[in-house]
């Protein structure tokens, strides 16, 4: 099992990242568990897969107690987050109890919420099992859900004591899934690795046949990079904003298409295309860079085309992204692959790429 | 204007207290916001009476947006969380805003989990409107709702960027109110100070009466015990313990009266004359000190008995409090007036004084 420190002073916790190590997967669950039991939050999917699979992990001295949401974004509010506390108050979860966050983003937002709200806090451990949770959003403690009017309007920033990434879960994962991880996957390449960019361009094909290196070495470089940033600057007030790379319109996108028939992957990747568009227009990004940039995107499955809302449905979109501070958003552009930066940027200035 | 600071490592601030000193509240408050408008949450009893009289708070350059939720401790729920959420949202909130938290108890606490997680955390600044508030709740961070099963239980720590305690908001409060906040002032006297104890003795007609100074002086002495002990210990890991006397027994009452026809000063006056009788009869507590601390409850209009519904019904009550552990409660015990200490006591133990 490889071993990633994520340093952030006060709230230190380590990534462990093995193909399927069970018996160490154990030992850190315990290391953080003051109980005989251990309170598992999963959609039904991912519990039905997996809860027999996992059995080693708990018995026999460690009880498994399962709580389950549905499957899929839309769940991700408070009224789920509620009824989860409701449930964790049932099954006598009290101050010293753990959580075990099982899944993608989701899941892994929603626990983390559940984890930084109930009774004030209380310990929990991320173990994802999609890409995108794997190479992303299961390290830095960005926990929250959904408001109608926005993704991760409400939430808060609680790390986890530890992030265990077992590759193994991606062997079940659709392939629309991986490809939704890697959208996350190019956007550490192009905003502080090109050696994961060029890695990408000759190994793709690996990633979909579920090669265990490729993915283990691909999950490495990104959590390396994100584990850096996140300890360096934990609630994102400069450096970590580079994380949100292709976000911004990412979001607007989703937000536009009322997160129906598009994955976050999809949108940031249409986002990443747009956000280099303007780098190069800005005089930021070489032109080259941009055609590798849709190259790859589209080698990886991902399209490149925005979808055609008008300038004041994307200028509306944009604003309501927690980013946005009056008519200027803090827009990530891109300086060359595998480095970015952060420009303040009006609203004009965004989308004046919206037309081409 | 008397200050008080509440050093709180990472996150220190101050608490000042004041008559009705507009200019300087408003200038506390121009130094925490960094936009020319207000987010005010409050509910709409008190928008009712005070939005004319803190006119000179806002104009001309500071917009007042209100944002109201009805008043009652029913409302103190995670529904009424995104509904202010989704305000803030319409009314243009940004991360740079700053909140208002304008009321007794559970505005505060609701403004105060909304600061903490709207947009994974905004500034926030007390101000709080009854004696409970302004003697207790609106200093530590102790933000958060209430579930179906119980008070308080999801929530987060948040500490806010100042408290402004203006004592002439008591004028307007019900006779019942003002009690209800002596049961918090007789838990400081207890735990901590043993001067508050004679001086609510002698004084306590004064406060009926409104007396400025009296009242002052009270505030005052209670807020620095406060600020010394969450300074100390923020998140509750032992001495702030100390903090919640009288308040095991008092949350089981309001549980089991279905929190309707109580007040919290009221449970937690009832709560701190049991654990004065458990102190009593653990051999903690002297007879004499017991019987002066019910003699003070009473003067102070206050009851001392504890509603009678069965030890079973007391026990299920208590183990769905936070502090509960198992069959085990950190109790808080009295060891003279104006000391206390915490205990690991068993349900059985607890509950022994319930038939007297």
């Amino acid at each position: 099992m490889k071993a990633l420190d994520v340093k952030i002073p006060k709230a230190p916790y380590t990534i462990h990242i093995d193909n399927w190590n069970l018996d160490l997967a154990k030992d850190i669950i315990q290391k953080h568990c003051q109980e005989e039991k251990l309170y598992i939050i999963t959609n039904t999917t991912v519990k039905k897969l997996y809860q027999k699979k996992l059995r080693p992990l708990f018995s026999p001295n460690l009880k498994a107690i399962w709580i389950t949401i549905p499957d899929g974004e839309r769940y991700k509010r408070l009224s789920s987050c509620e009824k989860i506390h409701e449930e964790l108050i049932l099954k006598k979860a009290n101050r010293s109890s753990l959580i075990l966050a099982l899944g993608g983003g989701v899941v892994g937002d929603i626990a983390g919420f559940v984890a930084a709200t109930y009774m004030r806090g209380i310990a929990y451990i991320q173990m994802p099992t999609t890409l995108l949770a794997q190479v992303d959003s299961s390290v830095g403690g960005k926990t929250g859900v959904d408001l109608k009017a926005g993704k991760n309007l409400v939430g808060a920033f609680y790390q986890p004591k530890a992030v265990i990434v077992l590759t193994r879960f991606l062997k079940t994962l659709p392939k629309k899934e991986i490809i939704n991880g890697l959208a996350e996957v190019i956007k550490y390449a192009l905003i502080a690795d090109n050696h994961i960019f060029y890695y990408l361009d000759t190994h793709y094909e690996n990633i979909f046949k579920h090669d265990t290196q490729t993915l283990d070495k691909i999950i490495h470089l990104c959590l390396s990079i994100k584990a850096n940033i996140v300890a360096k600057d934990e609630k994102e007030n400069d450096q970590r904003a580079l994380l949100n790379f292709g976000h911004s319109i990412g979001h607007a996108i989703e937000l536009l298409k009322n997160y129906k028939n598009i994955k976050h992957g999809e949108a940031v990747a249409m986002g990443m295309v747009y956000a280099s568009e303007l780098s190069s227009s800005l005089g930021f990004l070489a032109k080259n860079d941009l055609l590798a940039i849709k190259l790859l995107i589209t080698k990886m499955g991902l399209v490149t085309a925005w979808p055609s809302f008008t300038k004041t449905a994307y200028k509306i979109a944009l604003l309501k992204d927690k980013k946005a501070q009056d008519e200027n958003i803090r827009f990530i552009c891109l300086t060359k692959i595998g480095k970015a930066h952060i420009e303040d940027l009006s609203l004009n200035t965004i989308l004046q790429c919206l037309k081409r």
